[in-house]
């Protein structure tokens, strides 16, 4: 009979995390009880808040703990069933873990894709980070038509569809990646108004020349010093977006925080988090507003694939190298 | 003829204002136009944001000039008007600055007394103070019956009435505080929940001790470790409010920022900024209902009087050391 394989946590990665931090194995396929089904994962999600939860800092879920599977989004079918809400060969999203089969239930972590939608788009535009952007942008940062827009990792896989909705709702908006490659794809291909090469020199200029009227949404997935240097060109009421900050993650020592942080009272502005899982009763409404403009072209996806399981932490670690454009899927088995 | 005294900003203070960084000297009380009227100023309000104006640092108005007069707000009595808005003997508050004399418009920054109310009154409970706790505290940190409020320098002017305001509304409030001897106030004469002298050991255990539900509302007014150590003990959806940064005005490096701010993503929060000028459309509406709360007794000012013109440096000063409970004032001529 197949066999279950698996990638567990070995250790806790200090730093930008290394093969020998994970382990390989297999096990038995679970058995299912009444309620459950089993699900054949096709794609893992590359996040970079799986770097969070492998780490001992406090989250919205507990550490992975030494020992179990790396716990990580994904997507994939069903292919046992014991439960009404699923069918064999039913494409469903839920938290996997990097292993190939997991038991999923009718519960909140398990979305089923609407018709006509793969597993790719369902991890990715349609997805989490669809609704990290959607929700980010527009009910977190309020940003309305002719407001300026300024995302950071803008050609990765949140960034690229805040910046997207940012144009699609009147804004103009600069993106900040980490390639002029990169920096093109989101000029040209994206039609951003600016995109900025956060490697060139004069980072403070060209997000100067870039932003004549000031900042008013920061939509920030990368913290540290690009964070603070953005605080001193927000407008007055402008909206810091916090939706992570991959530029800290790996960072051993405890990460200096925004020391601009002052200019929030100096332009009455605000700072805030959020988390998708809160809004998940939106999911169905949310999704449908963003198939309906990937039919019409007008948000696009792109995608870096990273063939197998066993190179899961490689792609983690692509990551937080810039090697992705667009969303990163580890295609397994 | 009677001259005016002033104090002038001789060199911009590295650090703790220093007295040699003001000069004294004395002008001819200004001849007034049609439309403007002469206020003698009695009491000046010695407040941190006097120190972000003496700096370089980019602030809601300009840095105060070498050689300029010393930008403060004050009361004062009109002694002679050239303006309809204005009678000889009205009490009005406004920024005349460091000095005896000052030129007064029927302008926003200038606001004449309600009936029964003094000078000091004016300056505190139901001035600028009274405006930021109120703004702050219920508009900004939205708190509700309910909340767990923390405030920072809560023995200080505008700290101790975001603290009473707080527990108005039902909310648990826990001050923090320089002294035994003010956190005694804060809770035998303002009735806190709990106070913690943050000079004590142990100030993180303290704080969990005192929170047993976690924070909703912080009204910071100190920033830097302690907007630290309260971060890192969020409740979920909490709002903190940026009313100041006392500890980090006189710091001569750039201080560092709050490096737990990514808390605001693990519990969806929020951090931001105000200014209580962007509100001034509601000062008579929120000082009629402060007025009614000091007429009750439930809402109770407290002053330290620090006496003559030319001991504002050492006002200031004792501002940043904690010298003061409640709000400081200057009693000038």
């Amino acid at each position: 009979m197949e066999r279950n394989r698996r990638i567990t946590l070995a250790r806790r990665p200090e730093g930008l995390p290394a093969d020998d931090d994970f382990a390989t194995d297999e096990v038995d396929i679970p058995e299912l009880d009444e309620g459950e089904a089993l699900m054949r994962t096709t794609h893992l999600s590359i996040d970079p808040t799986v770097r969070t939860w492998i780490s001992e800092a406090r989250s919205y879920f507990p550490p992975v703990e030494i020992g179990e599977v790396v716990r990580s989004p994904g997507a994939g079918v069903i292919v046992a069933t014991r439960c009404d809400a699923y069918e064999v060969g039913d494409l469903v999203t839920s938290l996997p873990g990097w292993q190939e089969y997991s038991v999923v239930r009718d519960d909140v972590f398990t979305t089923p894709a609407p018709p006509g939608v793969d597993a790719v788009d369902l991890l990715g535009v349609l997805g989490q980070n669809g609704m990290a952007a959607h929700i980010g942008l527009l009910d977190v940062g309020s940003a309305s038509p002719g407001d300026t827009v300024v995302v950071s990792a803008a050609a990765g896989a949140t960034g690229s569809v805040a910046a997207q909705i940012a144009k699609l709702t009147g804004c103009r908006v600069v993106g900040i990646a980490g390639s002029d490659e990169k920096c093109d794809w989101l000029v040209d291909g994206l039609g951003l108004d600016a995109a900025i090469n956060h490697r060139d020199e004069g980072f403070g200029d060209a997000l100067r020349a870039a932003t004549p009227d000031r900042i008013d949404v920061y939509f920030d997935n990368v913290g540290g010093w690009m964070l603070d240097a953005v605080l001193r060109r927000l407008a007055m009421h402008a909206r810091v977006v916090l939706c992570g900050a991959i530029s800290v993650y790996n960072d051993p020592r405890k990460p200096p925080g925004p020391s601009n942080y002052l200019e929030l009272i100096t332009q009455r502005a605000r700072m805030e988090g959020f988390n998708t899982f809160d809004h998940w009763g939106r999911f169905a409404e949310i999704t449908t507003e963003l198939a309906g403009w990937v039919a019409d072209g007008r948000l696009v996806g792109r995608e870096t694939f990273v063939h197998g399981l066993e190179r899961a932490p490689e792609a983690l670690r692509m990551l937080f190298e810039g090697g992705n454009t667009g969303k990163l899927l580890v295609e397994v088995g």
